[in-house]
């Protein structure tokens, strides 16, 4: 149970967000920014920092929601499934290997992210705004993260409700929109 | 040495929001809701939140420069320092005892905040939007510690230059403002 008293149709983010909606706002403009916004980066490579970094806080709803938003972006399973459990033989490029590198160390413990790394990064073509927004993007989905369970929201288990929350996070991306959520709890 | 190429004037996390200014909008933004907007813990209260989430990250620029805003608002320095090595023994009120604990309990492991905690801060007068506050206060400053650390932003050494930046943050708030640092480097 949520610690504190939210709308039980809007479960994980949704229904903080929806409380405070003020402070909503600008999280979710920042959040279009930099997974929506102009990137030399795509919108599945930005879903799959923000799914890595979910994975390694151990936050289930961010997880599960962002695993969908960039299986749906990408139009297969596999490359979100592989960055989670073998980053290693992951099939993304050699520069979105050292770039989920890096957020998964600003995730654990910003202060490792090292020089070399950072070069590594670079010489495999990552440029200064490329790594820029990956620590930018890991930093905001540790926001999430521990803003969604510190709270104790609600995380349903149903695969199809991540789906249906990646559905819309394709078509109307991460800005406030007149009925949002309508279709969220179709069949629940 | 910074991991991008930031302006030198603008150390820690000024030169990251002066970096990419569009993404810094929101994020300041969100801060001045959060830390300077209507509510019922003082702008005071809200800094020894920020102090002690940047204190449990190890972020040495973000805790110098809140513990100087904590300061220069409650108008003495022991709070904070009591805050963050001696918290049992601070000079707050038991609601903020159990306020800044969550709060470091959401830095450390969010899905740690237990019910009875919250519980524990209801029965000590917090509100439910107390609560949320600390929580997303908690969450933001991982996302500044995390954001600051890992591009490794510089981190002055002088006190002096943190008592200036807290003069700012009093003064001006976090939304951006004119020539708003042109003060913090008058004596380097």
């Amino acid at each position: 149970m949520p610690h504190i008293p939210l709308d039980e149709n809007l479960p994980g983010i949704t229904g903080l967000l929806n409380y405070r909606q003020d402070t909503a706002l600008p999280i979710r403009q920042l959040t279009q920014l930099l997974l929506r916004g102009a990137s030399t980066l795509t919108e599945g490579e930005r879903e799959l920092i923000a799914t890595v970094v979910s994975h390694g806080n151990e936050c289930k709803f961010c997880t599960a929601a962002h695993t969908a938003a960039a299986d749906v972006l990408l139009g297969e399973r596999e490359t979100a499934e592989k960055v989670k459990y073998d980053p290693e033989n992951a099939p993304v490029s050699e520069k979105m290997k050292h770039l989920l590198q890096i957020a998964r160390k600003v995730q654990a413990d910003a202060r490792t992210v090292s020089a070399e790394l950072v070069e590594k990064a670079k010489l495999a073509g990552a440029t200064d705004m490329e790594i820029h927004d990956t620590v930018l993007i890991a930093a905001l989905f540790c926001l999430y993260n521990k803003y969604v369970d510190g709270l104790g929201s609600v995380t349903p288990v149903e695969p199809a409700f991540y789906d249906r929350l990646a559905g819309i996070l394709k078509t109307s991306g991460y800005l406030p929109s007149p009925n949002r959520y309508a279709s969220l709890n179709e069949t629940r």
